[in-house]
């Protein structure tokens, strides 16, 4: 197998899913079976002079034919519960984000799954392991890392992923300290390590806070320069171990802190936008870093993170002397699909640098935008210009913005990105992805597994070392990989996919922003920056926020599995969301003031309800099939308010 | 569907997977077919007036036919690279601890892979959501708990499962102190709490080592009492939360120990039995409890955590005024399948408690042998007495011991079991589980998700609340309900099948210990508590230990994928470990001794090397089929380690 396809015909999107109507079925099919009798025979081509275990008369049996009977049976009931599901692969699915899952990695996976690789270490997955460190790089290429330095792999999803990246950057804040005093444990000399500032000094003549604000590759650096001065890595390894937050502890680590250095400092920040995931506060919970020292930086009206307000926040931190862990960059938030303009935040640490010698790690959590950052991407993996990614496209709206394409093509400027295959890749679940700028890191985090060791082995045969799991499908891996073999981490395959679904999306934001629906009002978001389109409603007899917000709550429930409507009764499926203050803060402004309400108004609702659509349908914007589904969506979403504003009526007046 | 099988029929062992030659790919490739195309008609049905989005006439463009060229082509691609796996199917494969997985657990993760469903939700998986829940109500039945007060889960793996455990009982073992100070910060009453002693004593009068040693179930009780105080659950869990480890952060917290009482204590540990997997230490770096925190309690000759020891090192932890996080009990080692006398070790910690005042959380790493335990399970949901389990077994060895009997049968004694379907429950990865005997350590680690909440939704319904990971796949959790449902989890089902198979592990023990394979000598470790044979190697011209370990590595490679051998040069495949000091201390002395060498001889080495047999063939003690693997498996062996033993000879004399 090459490395690319075959030849340079465009991806086709039509041959990519089993499609809405299953229009796909017949080559499925034929692929499923194949996989499926290729593994049979593999089977029986392994020593097959030792028969059959199971014979033929066995199966004659009262019992072998009860056991298949009950197989079979529980089987169709599984089938009939399955129905009550969700239609995702459906374009009236516009809710959650969530994908139908491509040919290419459904048969993939299920074609693996037969082997049941594990991923933990290659001994029992030599395919496996090899086809994800592979996907790795692809994912490493389309961020735009040194295909020579990066590390990364896949994990169960986006919170392992943001997990691992803020334990990579604590225990990296933490290394130079444990470097200076695992040389004084050892009587060796202390290395040299380059500041913020550009200068370089020892360890030994720093600071706790100068410690403390070693940028994360000088301080990878430093640790180099400690091996190669101790010329043994694993008593380095040790003495980092013994010295370090690993080994002894966050409380053991910060009593010593405070004795060593007469004040421990105030405990390490992580600094996140006010809208990120709550797997962000997870990881300060689980990696003892503490929830109160998770800082939410408020976020512009485009819900991006506001690059000002991070200079301010900065400046304070640097001026109370409280060191940052690390900032967190959302591509694609999880309400709105928001990207924030990571470029501007790099130049943001920079500017820190220069001014405070202020230096952290940066992680960009692109579970779900990861993906979209394709378009920027050149089948000949260099970066395209703004005018070559927008250049060619289809009648219909541009995509991405020129923010957006900044803020994407920023990303190998982070030192990790989490990026999930199992959002917008459009593999099953279950597939998340860490990818880090520096290989290095993996010393950040390693444990020895014995077992798992035999002489002569690669450094990559068992990944288990590496990360925050152990076990892992490797059905997963090939799943993903069999997506990149249709479907190129470019603008000519994921790029055109994704962006496809974008232009649909802002095609329906732009025909829900002219809508007419008299009485109702719908007020919308800004345009998405990636393919999810919110908006809230008002109707003139609703005069207080609350009701408003009712009214996008009915909406949802009658146009959602949950409420106990079955799906045939269902034309569109949405979600929705609450715009809290506390996540907010004056972001909302115009949407709450669109509607003709106040801050104080939205204070004391508690927040704004707005009905959400994930728009994953790449021929939304091309109106295919018989039905126009952006026409069709907004009768139904006309029919169902005014059916739902007539009984808010009915009920008010019900006794 | 019933939650139990149609009739009483016996399980049929023949019937539950696709087999070593594939005997049932009709069964399997109908059933197969009926789950596709299932599903295929089900997207027909949905709105199909919409008509085809796809459409027959697209699909004769050369785009559509070269995208499903290279689709076909990279199939074909990905299926030819898998050979190169490693036939876990296959009774010639007696290596890592891998399965074969059941049909009724492929055929129910590919039927509902087809819907995509996500856990971490119920509204994008009201199905599979239902499906985990039961599956998981079934675990906790057959570890014995509670079925009103349990709690548990699938997730991905031992690994993820064992650190969201001991993520519980950190939070737990710091709840006395948050409750205290959170009682001070609103000016409320103090709550009173039980102590080990079995006194009640207001929180306010503790000292800090009394608050650090409140049994896990007192803890809980004196949350419960603080919430029904305040009359307000969220205020607190916000109080808790703000003076708890999960919202200071360790290091925040212990500095606050040591100024409000003057001495924070040293650090918590958690006590593992030495052979432990490598996911504790990983834990205790997680989690910022640091690694050397985790104390190695001994092992004692059958590899099993060493009570006696365990109640030296209680008693020392005590007077020190040491706080003990948790204490694990595994329930079959990585390495051998021990099974800890959890028992006793629950004993030891009842007598720590009346001798000490001492409390701490216990949980049960039965990731491996957690299904084994279905043994002593009758049908009923009774616990069998340990003649019941022997009596009536197939001639042959016995299986449990009465030792595994009794430890087995004190699983619900723990505050948790880590126990993975995707190991001894034959289900494809990933499908970990963890079973919390108490519901209520929920609220030790929820995080508040604002975007999953909706109204009048029931508090399982969003289970990344919960839990460690985020996303997950609901086609993990519609695996192991099928399983469950063709093999229930009592001695009729698993009990059954990993029985036969622990039986033919014992089976292949005696006969290697009993094999005439002069002038080799093999030294077998203990008979298993489950299904792992191991052995050393001597041969008398091979004066050294470390002769005699290189000897097994030798055995290893050439009985394994992986050092370039294509499987169809093997005959059988094996693993191999190595017993290092720093884990085994003096429990490896028989084995040492046994092969003629001294316990200076091992330090020496660094360790015994033994050749690792995983059976999961529940027919090898039958020995169906033309071939009698443990005759032939033996008879390999042999000629295995005469090809070696001569190729090591030639090696030393060669220039």
């Amino acid at each position: 197998m090459s490395d690319s396809r075959d030849d340079a015909t465009a991806v086709d999107l039509s041959s990519l899913f089993l499609g809405p109507k299953a229009e796909n079925a017949d080559v499925f099919e034929r692929l499923l079976l194949e996989a499926f009798r290729d593994h049979v025979f593999w089977r029986r081509n392994f020593h097959p002079e030792d028969g059959f275990t199971i014979r033929e008369r066995d199966k004659h049996t009262a019992e072998y034919q009860s056991s298949i009977a009950t197989l079979s049976q529980e089987l169709f009931g599984l089938l009939a519960e399955l129905k009550e599901g969700v239609p995702f692969f459906s374009p009236r699915y516009v809710g959650h984000m969530a994908s139908d899952p491509t040919m290419a990695s459904l048969i993939g996976y299920f074609a693996t799954m037969l082997y049941n690789p594990n991923n933990v270490a290659s001994e029992g997955s030599p395919v496996t392991t090899r086809l994800e460190l592979q996907v790795a790089a692809q994912i490493a290429r389309m961020i735009g890392y040194d295909a020579t330095r990066h590390w990364g792999h896949l994990c169960s999803g986006g919170t392992i992923a943001n997990i691992e990246a803020l334990w990579v950057a604590r225990n990296l804040k933490y290394l130079p300290v444990a470097l200076r005093w695992g040389a004084e444990e050892l009587g060796a000399r202390e290395v040299e390590v380059v500041r913020p500032d550009g200068e370089r000094a020892r360890l030994g003549d720093l600071g706790v806070w100068e410690l403390l604000n070693v940028a994360p590759d000088a301080a990878l650096d430093a640790y180099d320069a400690f091996q190669r001065m101790l010329g043994d890595p694993q008593a380095a390894a040790d003495a980092v171990a013994r010295n370090g937050i690993s080994g002894l502890g966050y409380q053991a680590f910060g009593l010593r802190l405070a004795e060593r250095f007469g004040n421990a400092l105030p405990p390490g920040v992580v600094l996140v936008p006010s809208t990120a995931h709550y797997s962000f506060a997870k990881a300060c919970r689980v990696l003892g870093m503490g929830e109160s020292h998770l800082l939410r930086v408020p976020v512009d009206s485009h819900f991006r993170q506001d690059t000002d307000a991070l200079d301010e926040i900065l400046d304070a931190l640097a001026a109370q002397h409280r060191p940052v862990i690390a900032c967190v960059s959302v591509m694609g938030t999880t309400e709105e699909g928001a990207v924030d303009r990571l470029d501007l935040i790099d130049a943001a640490r920079a500017r820190a640098g220069r001014r405070h010698g202020l230096a952290f790690y940066l992680h960009a959590d692109a579970a779900w935008g990861g993906y979209a950052s394709a378009a920027v991407r050149g089948a000949d993996g260099g970066r395209l210009s703004f005018e070559q990614v927008v250049s060619g496209q289809a009648a219909g709206p541009l995509w991405p913005s020129e923010s957006v394409y900044h803020a994407f093509s920023a990303l190998a400027r982070a030192d990790s990105v989490t990026i999930d295959p199992h959002k917008l890749g459009a593999v099953p679940y279950p597939a998340g992805a860490i990818s880090f700028r520096d290989h290095r890191v993996r010393g950040m985090v390693s444990v020895d597994a014995p077992y798992l060791f035999h002489e002569g082995a690669s450094d990559t045969a068992y990944i288990g070392r590496f990360i925050l799991e152990g076990s892992k499908p490797g059905a997963a891996a090939a799943s993903v990989w069999m997506a990149h073999k249709v479907l190129p981490l470019d603008a000519t395959g994921y790029g055109r996919l994704i962006g496809d679904a974008a232009r649909g999306a802002l095609a329906l934001h732009d025909a829900l922003a002219t809508a007419e629906l008299s009485p109702f009002r719908l007020v919308l978001l800004p345009r998405p920056d990636v393919n999810i389109v919110c908006f809230a409603i008002r109707h003139p007899q609703l005069g207080a926020l609350e009701d408003s917000n009712e009214l996008a709550e009915r909406v949802y429930r009658a146009m959602s599995l949950g409420s106990g409507r079955p799906l045939r009764a269902l034309d569109y499926l949405v979600t929705k969301t609450v715009l809290q203050p506390r996540e907010y803060g004056h972001a909302a402004d115009p949407v709450v003031e669109g509607l003709g309400f106040t801050h104080d108004d939205y204070l004391r609702a508690g927040g704004i309800a707005v009905v959400r659509c994930t728009v994953m349908d790449p021929f939304l914007a091309a109106r295919r099939g018989n039905t126009d589904h952006i026409e069709q969506f907004i009768e139904t979403l006309g029919r169902v308010m005014r059916d739902e504003v007539a009984a808010m009526a009915r009920e008010s007046v019900a006794p």
